[in-house]
């Protein structure tokens, strides 16, 4: 019976999937200052990397600082990593952890902090281009195998970069913006400190809450086959982010609302939620990247704008589980399991929802307007398309299909 | 700040956790010829622990073997794993892979020949009397901290022993039943194949079913602080436990509703559940431990005698768990938070569904009668109590508490 594929009656196929997550997680207010005792099992002389200098502002910088030295980790700084990490400062990165003979990274920051981080890391042990590693056309021409060791330590709930092993790195000069996926950039400690969180501002808060809720539609949406448990997961963290989100933003300083949410963003994209959904793709992130790759906004406000009008796109074709979404999270009665107008009724909300925690949902909303849409809808098919050149999501979409998306979302 | 406790206004702490696990999980259908090559990754010469039989009489046992011997990997066999597995398989497993150099351990069976194969790989690198590692009174006397690399391909659904570090083992000569936990002993590998478990009758199906859903209430009703995305996690297991358990025991060659339980099994223990609840104990599994001491009857049935009895009891001192027990499950509309008529009201809805599964609720159903009733409670706070005397638990109980729980379950 080997790899042969199960079918059940239904023509779904049965779960099949492998999954191994070996990160640490440490979790809890208060815990930075146990920062140089995680460091200290991994090396002894630290490559920090920082992103726009709030965790200079506030003093998060000063208090890891003092923890790995105290530790006796000798630490060398690589600031400055933009909120869509370039490929340039991954590059910059390593070069400085090579001069000093850094044995491990450390992330202080965001998903932007963090991504390049990993990416550093490997880049350390390659003798090639780290844009090499970076998926785009069909593959990446080289996936790394070997990586410093790395302690992530996020000050924002947002990406769940902590506990996976990806990232997303942009190229400046070629205006693309892609992932890489790899065994060794799993971080070995996620130190996870939601009294960190407290000082983010009510925007990237919001923003960061969206991110965390597309993670988890992308895998809902997209996933193949019938995935009862992963639903339940999938529902049950889209239900906290949207009880605890608005909590946070309205108090900044709700270190409970900090921590729900904060745990929310690590295990949507840890694989508790999609391991074996089998996802088709991650549709919403791949258009994201390039509008963000032009415009260069925040990726979970850019995200904002492209999942209803995607969501609305799917429903279309596959309604069934945006009706199953509808009932369970807003509380629909559907009148079938495919009742259309039930599924965009969900998404509606979804989109409300969106708004009412201050995020955008119209690319005008930022400053874009309409010129480039068929230009994002091409260059996002030439970072990733399937065989037949369409982007791979539930349906596969084609050019027309982003370029009516892209529109919905002016 | 550091190693203070925070407290949020309620009173209720604000989550504090370290989670880590690094089992590789490898599910679907038709995987278990893949076992050699996952063996081959840890070992040459591998004791094959098995139960009582019935991997033999299926054809299991020799498919196993075929894929070991293929990957070159000499097996020695340790056969005849009791369902409540004594320290003496133990010892006679730990001194076949010593008499024959073994460096791996491959359980093939349910939960008890998986937690036997657990111990016997840390009791060949333990000189001591190997039940020094279980826990009995207030700790083990030796918690184990290496073990040979142990696989695990679990041939029943039910105790989620294959991704986690735990196990439980009894001394037939001092009527204990007790546990042991230590990071050496996660497996390496869980190699889950549903397709191992269409075979399983319906009454073991049933008590897997049962066995899965008390690991999932044990966490959520003794769990402390505010936990509402474990609290979703765990109502989405038992929801999916509700919908495909019955279908499992329906129709044993449903191939999907199989997946399901046996995924819905492995997550209930992992840690994704429970990490973060604190729990404060596992009152129902300490009261069970010492009734299937004594008689030897299937843990999954034992649970589900003592298991409402336990719910009813604790739902009058802390209703408001129970409560949103009643909602999220069954749909039930309290009247406030502490309803504990709603709370009883789900309780007697989670018992009649283990009643229409075909578990046991009553002792007098196993032929069990109330004689010794007494003599389990003490036995229990033997085995394990706090620095008043009392179970861990919430609430802690008494050895009263424990006599009222077991009278009600008689």
């Amino acid at each position: 019976m080997d790899g042969e594929s199960y079918l059940i009656e239904s023509g779904e196929p049965i779960m099949q999937f492998e999954y191994q997550n070996p990160t640490r997680l440490v979790f809890g207010a208060g815990s930075l200052p146990r920062l140089g005792e995680m460091a200290g099992q991994y090396g002894k002389r630290a490559l920090l990397v920082t992103g726009g200098g709030s965790v200079k502002r506030i003093g998060t910088f000063d208090r890891a600082l003092k923890s790995l030295k105290d530790a006796g980790i000798s630490v060398f700084e690589c600031e400055g990593v933009e909120p869509n990490p370039r490929i340039s400062s991954v590059k910059r990165g390593a070069a400085i952890a090579r001069a000093n003979e850094c044995d491990l990274v450390v992330a202080l920051g965001g998903g932007s902090t963090m991504d390049a981080a990993k990416v550093i890391a490997a880049a350390v042990l390659y003798d090639g281009d780290p844009w090499d590693m970076i998926f785009h056309g069909q593959a990446a021409p080289h996936i790394p195998t070997q990586a410093l060791p790395m302690i992530a330590v996020p000050t924002l709930a947002a990406t769940g970069s902590e506990m996976n092993c990806s990232a997303v790195i942009s190229n400046e000069e070629t205006k693309e913006k892609s992932f890489v996926s790899a065994n060794c950039l799993y971080p070995k400690v996620a130190l996870l400190d939601p009294e960190l969180t407290v000082s983010v501002p009510k925007d990237q808060t919001a923003y960061g809450v969206c991110d965390l809720m597309t993670h988890i539609t992308e895998s809902y949406f997209n996933g193949v086959g019938d995935t009862p448990i992963q639903d339940r997961f999938a529902e049950g963290v889209i239900l906290t982010a949207m009880e605890y989100g608005p909590k946070a933003i309205a108090n900044g300083n709700d270190l409970n609302a900090r921590a729900q949410i904060q745990w929310a963003a690590t295990v949507a994209l840890n694989g508790w939620i999609n391991s074996g959904s089998g996802g088709a793709g991650y549709p919403v992130h791949m258009i994201e990247h390039t509008v963000s790759a032009y415009h260069d906004i925040t990726h979970g406000a850019g995200l904002a704008i492209i999942n209803p009008a995607w969501m609305r796109f799917a429903a279309q074709i596959n309604p069934s589980k945006f009706v199953q979404f509808a009932e369970r999270i807003f509380g629909f009665s559907a009148n079938s399991p495919d009742d259309i107008e039930c599924a965009l009724a969900g998404i509606d909300r979804f989109e409300s929802f969106l708004k009412s925690i201050g995020c955008p949902t119209h690319l005008s909303e930022m400053g874009i307007d309409a010129q480039l849409i068929e230009t994002y809808a091409k260059e996002t098919l030439r970072i990733i398309h399937d065989e037949n050149g369409r982007l791979p999501a539930l349906p596969p979409m084609t050019e027309a299909d982003i370029v009516s998306v892209l529109r919905a979302a002016a």
